[in-house]
Parts: C-alpha cells; sequence; structure tokens
C-alpha cells in the first residue's frame, strides 16, 4: 500500500462546504460538511477543515499519503490562484489569495478553480459526463454556475475567467444583475432569480396564497416542488416561465459550444424535470436546426457534493 | 528536397473560391482564385481546381511531391466530411458528401471543415493568432462566421457544429434570420446585414441621396468607407449601429469563451477601425467587469484568403 495517496479535495458554497480525502484511485475515504460561515474571516472555515485534516492524516496514515489539496470555490482562478468578488462570500473573501492562504496551513501542492469547474471536473471523471469530450455541468444553486469541457479539458479561456454562462445575457433590457449589467441568465434561472419571479407574480397576483405562503417559508424549494406536483397553475407557470428561459440560455452556449450534453447539478436541480422538461423544449424550439433532438439535458448522479470534492481534488492530475 | 510535399489547401467561398499549393514548411508555392460558381454543378468548380493542379504537379515535382487535400468550405463538417445546406452555395451543395466527392478527382486523404475554422487554423499557424491557445477568428463577408481556438485546438464540439457565432441571437423579436430564428448576429454584421439596415434607413429617410447611391451601387463597400470617411453622418450611424450589435455579441461570446482576442478577416472587414471602433467600445461596455480592457480586437494581416488556403492544408498536421 506504499505508493496510494490522499488529496484534500475542498468545494466552498456561499452556505455549506463540503471536503473529503480522495484517494489516488478516486475513493471518498472520508468526507465531511460545514458551513461555510462567509461572512467570516475564510480562517474560521479553514481552521475547521485543517483540524479534521490532522485527524485524517493520522487515521489514513498506515494506507494513504497526505499529497496535495485542490479547492472549487466561487470566483477562484485557475492560474492567479486567487479569489475575486465572488458575490455570495464576505467581505474577507473578495480579494483572497487563496492559494497563500492556504499554504500557511499545509505546505502542500495547492490548486483552485472554480466551483463550477470542480463539479465539471468530479463529473467527468466520476459522473455522468465520463467519456463526453465536449459538455457543460451547470450548477444550479443561489446562482448559476457552469463548467465547460471542450476537446476533453476544462475551458480556462486566455485569463481562467471562460465559462460564465450565468451571465450570458438573455433580455438586454431586463432585470439588474448584481454584476452591473442587466437580463443576466443567473437573474431568472437559480434560487435568486425564482425569488424574484415569485415576487413579481406577487405584484401581478397580490392575494395569491401559494405565493404568499412560499415567501413565508424563504421560498423553499421543495415545497414549491410540492406545490408543483399538486397541479397548483401558478407554480407550474413560474416553473415553465423558469424554463424557458433557461432552454433560450442553453440554446445561446449551444450555437457557441455544440456540448453532446449539459449536466445539472445542486440545490435547485433537484426540481428535476419540473423545471428541465420545459428548459428542454425551449432550447430544442431555439438551437439552429442541425442541433436539435441531438444535445441532452442529463442530472447528474453523484451524491450532494461529491462532484465538487472529486473535481478539486483531480486539479493536480 | 527529397522529403518535401505540399498540400492542396481550397477555400470555398459564396463568391470566390481560392486554393493553393502549400508546402510541409508552410510557404504558399502556387495559389489561384476562381469564382465558385457557387449556382453550378461543384464538378464545375473542381474541374476547374484539379485540372490547375495537375499542372502544379508536373511543375513541382522536383522539389515537392503532392500528398494530401484540405478543404474549407461554409458549413463543412471535419467529422462528417459532409457540406450541409450552406446559406450562400446553390443547390447541388446542399447536402453534399464532399471528401468522396473529392476523391473521385485524386485518391488522396482529405479533409473539411468550416470555411471559418480553417481560417482560424491559418491565423494559428501563421498569422496574428500565433501563439494564443484561446482565440476566435471571425470571417465577415456575405455572412458572419467563426472558427473558434480553446486550448490550442479548434472548438468542434461533440459534432463539428460549434462556432455559429453569427447565430446568437441578439434580439429574440429583432430580424428574421435564414436559420429560422430571429435576431441572429449574421443578420445585423455582415454585407447581408448592412443591406438590411441600409434598406431600414431607407424606409426612414426615403429620399436621402448617399443610401440610395449606396443601393444603387449594390452596397459597395469601398463606397461606403469613403461616405464614412467623408463624416457623412448617416453612414456614420450606421456604422456605430452596426458596431454595437458586432460588441454585444462579442461581449456574450466572451462571456462564455474569454478568448485573449477576436480576429477579423474577409471583405466586411476591411471597413477596419470604422466598424471595429464601435465594437470595441460596445464589447468593452457589456462585458464582465474582470473582462473589460482585456480582450483585445484585432485584424487579420495575411492576405486575401490566405488563412483559408492556410488553415485548410494545415488540417492533416
Amino acid at each position: 500500500m506504499k505508493n496510494n495517496y490522499y488529496s484534500l479535495g475542498i468545494d466552498i458554497g456561499g452556505t455549506n462546504t463540503v471536503f473529503g480525502a480522495i484517494s489516488n484511485e478516486g475513493l471518498i475515504l472520508k468526507k465531511e460538511s460545514v458551513l461555510t460561515n462567509s461572512g467570516e474571516n475564510p480562517s474560521v472555515l479553514f481552521d475547521e477543515i485543517f483540524k479534521k485534516n490532522q485527524l485524517w492524516i493520522k487515521e489514513l496514515k498506515n494506507s494513504y499519503t497526505f499529497k496535495d489539496i485542490g479547492i472549487g470555490v466561487p470566483n477562484g482562478n485557475y492560474f492567479t490562484g486567487m479569489v475575486k468578488n465572488p458575490p455570495n462570500l464576505g467581505q474577507q473573501w473578495q480579494n483572497l489569495d487563496l492559494v497563500t492562504f492556504v499554504k500557511n496551513y499545509h505546505d502542500v501542492p495547492i490548486k483552485i478553480t472554480n466551483d463550477a469547474n470542480a463539479a465539471a471536473l468530479g463529473e467527468q471523471a466520476f459522473g455522468v459526463a465520463k467519456k463526453m469530450n465536449n459538455v457543460v455541468v451547470i450548477t444550479l444553486g443561489t446562482g448559476l454556475g457552469s463548467g465547460i469541457i471542450t476537446n476533453g479539458k476544462v475551458l480556462y479561456g486566455h485569463d481562467g475567467f471562460a465559462g460564465e454562462l450565468g451571465h450570458v445575457i438573455i433580455d438586454s433590457k431586463g432585470r439588474p444583475c448584481e454584476c452591473g449589467r442587466q437580463g443576466c441568465l443567473e437573474m431568472y434561472v437559480s434560487a435568486k432569480g425564482l425569488k424574484h419571479t415569485i415576487d413579481e407574480y406577487l405584484t401581478r397576483y397580490p392575494g395569491n396564497k401559494t405565493l404568499l405562503n412560499l415567501k413565508a417559508d424563504n421560498f423553499d424549494g421543495k415545497k414549491m416542488d410540492e406545490a408543483f406536483d399538486a397541479g397548483i397553475n401558478i407554480i407550474e407557470e413560474i416553473y415553465e416561465f423558469t424554463g424557458n428561459i433557461l432552454g433560450l440560455g442553453l440554446a445561446q452556449a449551444a450555437t457557441i459550444l455544440s456540448p453532446e450534453a449539459f449536466i445539472f447539478y445542486g440545490g435547485l436541480s433537484k426540481a428535476k424535470h419540473r423545471i428541465l422538461k420545459f428548459a428542454k423544449k425551449s432550447m430544442d424550439a431555439n438551437l439552429l436546426g442541425f442541433q436539435k433532438n441531438n444535445i441532452r439535458i442529463l442530472l447528474s448522479k453523484l451524491a450532494d457534493g461529491e462532484a465538487g470534492i472529486l473535481g478539486a481534488s483531480s486539479l493536480h492530475k
């Protein structure tokens, strides 16, 4: 067992951070989920991660050597090792040299990428994207992120900033986005976008009880899915609206990338076909003729958070 | 001189076809331009090309052996060798197994790709895209084509249909496009798009002499540039309108690809800064914050048609 090692894979989200010890064969040896404490100094989070990792080093020492660290983090840049202006993390994360910061905890090779690229790498190595050389992984959660594989490799672009599918403009006179522009896909298709949509519907139908209850429940996705399954029209309408816009965004991306599939991952993807069937229909309606019915929409089959840590751990390969 | 060979590089356009004998070192040994006769049976064109190539084989035989053929053609598919529904070529080109067709002329290895990918390969090997691993080459002519390089390689997507930047939708309620959808970039930014724009302006300003003259001259690009240089307001306005829309399309593509540069090639690119200065301004206004002023707009420096034949000849490398 001498040549076996493990990588510490970390997937940082706006709310939760998942991290694990991943063996060189891709086995998840250990896995934990903790609150990101996104408003705090990042040391609050990393103190916790490395306390745990010290235990893992001891527990695993007879079989695996701790070798390196890979991190997926919103707006993490593979080339520079910096995190810049992540929308869902607090002040102390806004201009952070994360590689240097983490090296102070444990001086092993460290690489970072953005969270969606990490998910894409995980899907490519261990998930439904296996054997796909041209594929887009979309993380649907608070926001909409995308990790793009072209010719078998993550698409970073010249500066590490490629793959911002959430900021493709769907309607240049549409909803204002935090990025300073208007009508970005993410402002319609994400937890954030759904809140906007429900608020808009509430303006149109002020006394609607379903909508008022959803708002009172802080837009609980599971309850929304239940309302959809119960056949409540207004929720069907909201999911159809959301799916239609998603399909338009996917068609725009497909015009440029022509991927084999779009793979969905993350909290809001749990709505599954309820949103994605509308998205597929809208995508096909908006694709170029020769692409119609030739691009698949799939759901990730990896357990919660696993694509991210598996992908992050594979950054050194 | 024994191991030297040449490839026949062919770049088929809606109006003209350029072809040449390109040495293994990338030298253009011979070059010709002929009318595509796009309405005719493709054999009219290829009879002419291979008659010339037989002469070249004889003339070059002491120094170079004829080895293979590479072809750039609108809607040419690298994977299947087929040409499907090219908008600016006639009936007999609409569903053509080009590789098999050309093999009947000369049985050497034959590869095809679309015309914009050929231009991108040419720019990468011999032009301003040298040393760029993430770059988009845009052919501005009758239509708007794009060849995309990611991670150093042409982006074909899973089926060879990636890179249709001309069909990114700019305005879903905009001008009808031949592809069956509305508001595609190409319907605004191309020779075809400019004609539409001038017609729209003529509806607004029915007696305008500059516009009427341009229409009478079949929308001569050089005359338009002269009118622009003479400071005629309405032409400035038309170029600004065109450049603004182009910039929006480039920003959309950059959100996904983050290339080092967009490189312009083809007839309409001769308008140079007259359109591209507006495009740069509009692109920067529509880019995400961290991309602003970080993506270049460049003009091809290769002679007319050379990017295409150089790129096509490099398909076997």
